[in-house]
């Protein structure tokens, strides 16, 4: 089957073209600017992924691969023994930058493992080949689920989604974009409703840019609208990401995602969540049990003084919302066993 | 029964206090700016109602009743055959400035009607004696709902609300917070929640600013998040107001409303609407028949080049997700016959 094109002009994550340094698309200047940077010292890409200038679980996951490999190839001169005693510190600098990212302490986790196994003396050209694996991982499961969500989204089709689960939130084609790219590649025709997702108008900034650079027709509506565009019936179904999914189907994702999933059932419209096997977690074993992130008060702009904000990251849609789960395995529908998919 | 003091340092509408201009108080520059202006020139009074300096129903009633009557006194010099003259221009002007909002075309056309049917020679002071009645109703309306609300806000109560429905949208304490104000006046403590309210932001901008000015607890969250925190068990009650009520009961109000409303129902947190009879319109059927106006994109902030918005003004709840109507006339609880409470 073809392979959609990368919406972008470059990944959201990868290698430099020389292969030396971190290439990121700094996506805190989008769509106003589209500055690439190329990251070589540590404390560059700590900044990169702690401001946001990465984003999206699976790009966050490759970006600390990447940037570990280069920066501890440029710091060490090349010299193996230089470099593992910069590992540990090195790899807990990057954790921290994020300490609630999954897919961080996962990718660091992977490196620091293949350091630990590697004979002396190949430890470098390992971590590469590591980070290297990470991201062609990355590519193939946006790719993945893509194919696995092609069923759902017929010649036609009006679509609602939440923030942004594109190629800009991973280094391929992105997850809950993926199977809207590769309907668009087989030249379905489709329409499709981006949330601007506040506070940080992920969907005004990143996924309609990136789905409009495709081709794609995209229109942004304000996050209160969606209910009332679903009860229209101008949907025909909503796909969404997620941060992680609890072993008995329970989502975290975007906030706001929650809203959405109970108006698309009052509106008897199909609610997909596209995410890999990555993100069920079978040691949570509910919503409830998902700890979820409160974020500062500034993200949402002017406010009276004295006033707080109440600005929690990620909201938790319960399984019995939820039609169907694509992920990089197979396309999962009610009953299921989740665990079955879970995994990398 | 006390009432409350007005949270506001001057009405967000009234008279100057030499009873010669309209005195506003800017909402375009709140909360940054306090500015409050006093228009006598129908352009810039015409100018303030198109800009949004004067919003909320109620209020730009009460501006356009007062506006055309100062600046009729102005421009003819106090002579009643040239005010006679202008009179008809300057009631077109003033209805031009938003064509939709039913309650300035009410208040011009009560000022008019009061102008055909005053013998020569008071016609000016008629006029004068009228706005001040358009006004001083608004204030006792306010007031009503207040009381008619106080049941359903208990010592304790955690309110949500959405959009602005306060004392900056009347020439009083507002509508659907004139129940809180009153509640807070009578020492019962209260936590209020109020919904960014995208694109204009009027909860964070104007509720919270009011609410925070008398001393209640307010906090701001984005629309996005409403569902989550009536997931959570953290809100007793949801107040809103509302635009236009159709007579079977369907409300429509700020968009965003329908989702707050669809998210109570699922937790079972009761939602009323209040707003005064004048918003209750018989020969509306259903909330089907409500013509929605839909905004520019540039509501919406920046979006990337060629992307259109989906930006409607309002949006509309259906009668069965709503426990009771709190109006001027009385508290409504179905089954009613709504029409028995509309009018002014």
């Amino acid at each position: 089957m073809p392979v959609p094109p990368l919406p972008l002009h470059v990944p959201a994550v990868g290698w430099s073209p020389d292969l030396r340094a971190l290439r990121i698309l700094d996506q805190r200047l989008l769509p106003g600017a589209q500055e690439v940077r190329d990251l070589v010292q540590l404390e560059e890409i700590v900044e990169a992924i702690r401001t946001l200038a990465v984003r999206g679980a699976p790009a966050i996951g490759v970006a600390a691969a990447i940037g570990l490999v280069v920066a501890l190839e440029v710091d060490s001169g090349g010299q193996e023994t230089r470099a593992r005693a910069l590992l540990a510190d090195y790899a807990a600098r990057l954790q921290r930058a994020r300490p609630t990212a999954v897919n961080l302490g996962w990718a660091i986790d992977r490196l620091v493992r293949t350091a630990h196994r590697t004979a002396v003396g190949s430890m470098l050209a390992a971590l590469r080949a590591e980070a290297e694996a990470i991201r062609a991982e990355d590519v193939a499961m946006c790719e993945a689920i893509g194919q696995h969500g092609l069923a759902v989204v017929p010649d036609g089709a009006r679509v609602l989604t939440h923030c942004n689960a594109g190629a800009l939130a991973t280094a391929g084609i992105g997850t809950a974009l993926a199977p809207l790219y590769m309907a668009h590649a087989r030249g379905r025709a489709l329409t499709v409703y981006a949330d601007e997702t506040r506070p940080l108008r992920q969907g005004a900034r990143l996924t309609a840019w990136e789905l409009s650079r495709a081709g794609i027709s995209v229109s942004v509506l304000p996050d209160g609208a969606a209910a009332s565009l679903l009860s229209q019936g101008l949907v025909d179904l909503v796909i969404v990401g997620a941060d992680r999914i609890a072993a008995n189907g329970d989502v975290a994702n975007k906030v706001g995602t929650y809203g959405v999933a109970l108006a698309a059932a009052a509106h008897h419209v199909p609610f997909y969540v596209a995410a890999p096997g990555s993100t069920i977690d079978p040691h949570t074993a509910t919503g409830r049990d998902i700890v979820i992130e409160h974020r500062d008060a500034d993200e949402l702009g002017e406010l009276p003084p004295g006033v707080p904000a109440w600005n929690p990251a990620f909201d938790v849609t319960p399984r019995a919302l939820i039609r169907g789960y694509i992920t990089d395995r197979g396309f999962v529908e009610p009953p299921f066993t989740l665990a079955d998919y879970a995994g990398r």
